[in-house]
């Protein structure tokens, strides 16, 4: 198969890379290097199993580009700061929201089969029950990154219900692991490189969310797509249970030998405007294609604390 | 109250318009006019109570140029043609959800507290129970038109997260009456108008939805907004039953006197690709706050074709 992944060169995308060439796959891969790194895929460029586009998703022009020959895409590029759309609002809306309809109108003009969209739990909401389905509604996402998962979910959908896509759809919970290049953990062991002493957590620390490892967020993905085939593949992905980012600072605190670092709270009971206190997807639908993760929440936080320790170059204490 | 109404020269708009100026409201209206028409609204021009603007909710800065003193929007501009997206994809894109950007974005500069939203029951796809209640999930829009409606509740919800606006999105059932512009019974009539001897029905006239007339369409929505006070609240605008398109040819051919018509069925389960079959909102919800809908379906049609008959000027025989 030939498989085109938008942020190839990132965090989830350089892990489903390794497997997709790993079965055998050609491997086109586009991406911009903003967030990206080529060191995550610059093997398999080497061996000529992957070929990177360096362009941008929002630029219709390098999406065409992109897609001759392709069977699937998997379409992971995407703003990976949440945060962001609390002081700057089009981000999202060109990085996600455009950015999909770039991916879905070229594959329309390229008769491109088949598509899988890294969407996300926080489409969700945050009144949503937990754990949360994926019949839950409304979903009424309360981050601008949120809005444009979901609105990335609609145009896939839209594209399945006129244009005759196939589309599988995955809600991801926070996906941890090697390589990351954001998120809390990340941001946690740069804070302890610039000050081992102190540690500041956004929020009062109670935010209790559900964390999936990268190897098996992936390893999903490529399950579902073999196990369901309707014209519309809708899944959450998540894990089994949830960890506390109070309880990811001390792993963390622990993990890197800094034992004397104070844990400071910032209060209030969310880390910013938009952010989801609590977040847990109900897995039900994922486990019944057969699949299970290999790691809980806190494995893989410990995991992903390890090997960020290294990636990120603190010395342990 | 000063009120900002987008698409205020179109079929909703007018007539949301006259209450609001009925009940005491200055009326700001943005519209370019493209399928609204400015004799709806001319009287409340020349009383000074309405003010104009012809502008384009797709350009930002007449966006902001409308904004300046606004307590609420109503945003019901938006490209009126489902069916376009079959044939042009990045219609509903620009005139639906980048239009919806601009407006909260351009509300979010001027502090523009409070929004109502036009959304539509064709959010919910095509494989939703019906009557389909609020609560429904996953939303999956089959067509380009209702993956805009979906991208713009996702863009005011995440308003509400991050920014603090205060929203009413309300999901209409099929809007019909006086000063329509388009949709199925005015399509019958002009069909009717050029040929009265036969009328061509795209389907196989089994597709089955829910009408509701614009007078207790505009009634309801500003009944909610007086009733309802959460930072977001979204209901379903509807009636009681259904009708099938069959039915409505059958009623437009009885209303315009075009006795012999022969009616055709193109045949297929559906108008085009993206209509949805069978449509019915569950209305619990709105019937909770105390509003009723005072015409049920079948009159509602009857009502809208007799009504349309005269605008258009087809001769009844």
């Amino acid at each position: 198969m030939r498989a085109l992944v938008t942020g190839g060169a990132g965090f989830i995308g350089s892990h489903l890379i390794d497997r997709l060439i790993g079965r055998g796959d050609q491997v086109v891969i586009i991406d911009n290097l903003s967030s990206g790194n080529v060191s995550f895929i610059q093997h398999h460029l080497d061996s000529g199993k992957a070929t990177l586009i360096h362009g941008d998703v929002t630029v219709f022009d390098d999406v065409m580009g992109a897609m001759a020959g392709i069977d699937c895409v998997f379409h992971l590029a995407a703003n990976p700061d949440i945060r962001l759309g609390t002081r700057i609002t089009d981000t999202d809306l060109k990085q996600g929201t455009l950015a999909t309809y770039n991916i879905v109108e070229a594959m329309r003009r390229n008769d491109v089969p088949k598509i899988a969209f890294a969407s996300s739990s926080v489409v969700y909401g945050e009144d949503a029950p937990l754990p949360t389905p994926e019949t839950h509604g409304p979903c009424l996402p309360i981050s601008l990154y949120g809005a444009s998962k979901q609105a990335g979910e609609g145009l896939i959908s839209s594209w399945v219900g006129t244009f005759g896509l196939q589309a599988y759809i995955f809600r991801f919970a926070n996906i941890i692991g090697t390589r990351g290049t954001h998120g809390v953990i990340f941001d946690f062991i740069h804070k302890l490189k610039n000050d081992p002493s102190r540690l500041e957590v956004l929020g009062n620390g109670m935010q209790e969310k559900s964390y999936m490892e990268v190897g098996d967020c992936v390893e999903g993905i490529l399950h579902v797509m073999s196990s369901a085939d309707a014209p519309l593949n809708l899944y959450n992905l998540g894990s089994h249970d949830t960890a506390s980012v109070r309880r990811i600072a001390e792993i963390v605190v622990e993990t890197t030998g800094c034992h004397g670092a104070k844990i400071e709270y910032t209060g209030g009971d969310r880390g910013w405007a938009g952010d989801i206190p609590r977040a847990m997807l109900g897995i039900e639908k994922m486990l019944s294609t057969g699949f299970d993760v290999r790691y809980n929440s806190e494995e893989a936080i410990r995991h992903t604390a390890l090997a960020l320790i290294e990636e990120i170059g603190l010395d342990r204490r």
